[in-house]
């Protein structure tokens, strides 16, 4: 890394730490205020963003549609990305609760005050409009960030930017709070996660590939999304009928999202009653279903159905298509063994109608959400109600699943006395 | 490192994870019986414990006396842990517990189970009781354990190695959950901390300069205790007899802690009142005190009092030890940022009657603990009612302060329908 870059990124960290200081103690009034100044202005610069989103548009000529379609800013997006300031800025603020104040022996009261966590790293797609979700997601949750955005949106990405600075200034906030990376020199980001001086936590969006890799040079905390290898299982006992309804929106509704179930486990009880009905559901949208011995033998007579053998990676794959694959089990312990050992931690279904094997399920499956007799499509933050979310954690320390503004905080002791002293 | 030992390594962190599972799942009725049987076990074993320990201390003939101290496994001792354990058995089971169960507009209901993180690697001085303690904390929480203690107490931490295997066996459970690795070889603490597919988190204990090094090497999460520069700070409104005898306490009922005061800050408009009364009591205990040009003048003419001038490292330094830095200040503004620039956010106090100034240190010090009117020694997870500390964290990811049972646990999310789709 050159003598310049790395000058320029701890210029940018020690600005967000400084800022950091003044977020923390913002009021929540300014943070607000701020957030709506922001939804006012990307409503007012629709031409000035248009403009510069051109040039980023005009550079990705060569890019294919889906990336194109992420990388525009029309109206649509604006729109929705200034609804979204205005949705959060209506939420509570997420800092300053004080929780569980007891009074100990000693005569001190202690509690816990939740308060932001400093500084987060971001790292993500080219697509413009997470440089307006994150901004709004440091600004509610008093913490100061640093975006890096896609070098193919870094026109559009500065502007708005500029946007985010202003709509802080206006609020009598520091503009510092949302940095830039204005350049588009990868070494940036290598530099980014490796400065806990300034950075206290990464949040990088993209690829299992470059989260992998992320994670494996940083030298602070990663909040890390990698694979949704997502499960359901349909139990000895169970309502058909539900199970039918609920894997086959978990599996066809959509096939990107990393909550999709990529894999269905039948309890050999149900198979011969289950797996042809789900199979002929399957077979008209054109899912291809890749199953086990048992699985092949009862589909065969499936007209039209796309069939194959599952090979032992198939157990571990995220397909994010219309591909899924299909183990009959002999026992709930199976069905829960076979999902810690091939899943992704990620989040896995139970159909049932049993009480202590659904207990079973949600103790015993190791994953971010467990779910019974619902759809493993759920797993977002906005069904379950967190409001925004900054991410999904396929991790267990610190935040697991959905992350909102409460995993961009940290609960510190608080103790209150009256003159206390140890003995 | 040899093949060998790395093959050894991997087989404790195959058999630590398969424990894991088993643990994760068993009844709290067997996790106490083990902790239980573990205390009778180390009631029952003296004599042969006492032979293990006779040859740790035979080969550390050449330490110094207080290490020998920590190393010894008598009567008293395993008392201690005896009852320790019978205390975590007593202790509600912080796994399996579900909160903040809320439904949703889509008709399922979220909430959020505390389970146990997985797999937890310690590595401690050579302290045998330690051994005791982090079994213990694996046991009640259901999690497994890798454990590296100093080589020093190699032979006393093998015999409680066992006898905690035999708890484990006695109760059902699988002796795998607690394992300690009985090579001395200096290459294993590289190994455990670089096997994420087998431990999830690592916790150290020992000096500065081997967390920092753990940290920088490992390849999962640590929880980190850094350095406690913790600070007291006398506000411009204040009862002067309360802040003497806190400050008191803070600084000098023991030194060593990482949560004594090392610092003072007196506002500026009670320098006069304040300094020569603490500094008389200093004086008397021999406590040396590094002050800044305004605490030497109003010093000065103390008799017997050890003074020096406070270089720039002063203000940074943790000194375990009968010296203090002490600072005039001219505001709360200034302490706050004093605190925040050279503390190690780690435990810092005010005393003040000013309500709104004690709430803005309570908002605006970012530190693990913030103080109004008690002394910084109450920073302890006993005090706090956590019942058992696993450690302290001067991080803020995960744990933040006091780490107890919770800190092994993390909280999934659990979702219950009755065939709710996805629109």
């Amino acid at each position: 890394m050159s003598q310049d870059l790395h000058s320029y990124m701890d210029g940018l960290g020690a600005a967000a730490r400084a800022a950091a200081t003044t977020m923390a103690a913002a009021s929540t009034a300014a943070k607000n205020q701020a957030l709506m100044a922001l939804a006012r202005r990307l409503r007012e610069s629709g031409p000035a963003l248009a403009e510069a989103n051109a040039k980023d548009l005009a550079a990705a000529a060569g890019l294919d549609a889906p990336m194109r379609d992420r990388l525009k800013l029309d109206a649509k997006t604006l729109a929705t990305v200034a609804e979204g300031c205005e949705q959060i800025a209506a939420m509570p603020d997420p800092t300053g609760e004080i929780t569980g104040v007891k009074r100990r022996p000693s005569g001190i009261s202690v509690g816990q005050m939740r308060v932001p966590l400093g500084v987060f790293g971001m790292i993500y797609e080219s697509r413009p409009n997470v440089t307006i979700e994150a901004a709004s997601l440091a600004i509610k949750s008093g913490n100061a960030c640093i975006l890096r955005g896609g070098s193919e949106a870094i026109h559009s990405n500065k502007a708005l930017a500029a946007l985010v600075g202003d709509a802080l200034a206006e609020a009598g906030l520091p503009r510092e709070a949302v940095q830039l990376i204005s350049t588009t020199d990868r070494a940036a980001v290598g530099r980014l996660i490796t400065m806990p001086q300034f950075v206290d936590v990464i949040i990088p969006r993209g690829g299992k590939g470059l989260i992998e890799r992320i994670s494996a040079e940083a030298r602070v905390p990663v909040i890390k999304h990698l694979d949704g290898n997502c499960h359901s299982y349909v139990d000895a006992e169970v309502d058909l009928d539900l199970a039918l309804k609920v894997v086959d929106n978990a599996k066809t509704q959509k096939y990107s999202p990393c909550n999709a179930t990529e894999s269905l486990l039948v309890h050999a009880a149900q198979a011969a009653a289950f797996l042809p009905r789900i199979g002929a559901v399957f077979a008209a949208k054109g899912v291809e279903m890749r199953g086990c011995p048992r699985t092949l033998a009862l589909l065969g007579p499936l007209a039209g159905a796309r069939l194959a053998a599952a090979s032992e990676a198939d157990w571990g794959t995220e397909y994010l298509a219309p591909i899924i694959s299909i183990k009959v089990v002999d026992s709930l312990d199976e069905a829960i063994a076979h999902i810690n050992r091939h899943g992704s931690h990620h989040t896995d279904a139970i159909l049932t109608t049993n009480h202590p094997n659904a207990m079973r399920f949600l103790r015993e499956v190791d994953s971010a959400s467990v779910m019974v007799n619902a759809s493993t499509r759920f797993a977002d933050g906005f069904e379950y109600g967190l409001g925004a979310e900054i991410g999904i954690s396929t991790d267990k320390f610190h935040a697991r699943g959905p992350v909102g503004l409460e995993g961009l905080t940290s609960m510190k002791w608080v103790v209150l006395g009256q003159g206390e002293v140890r003995g």
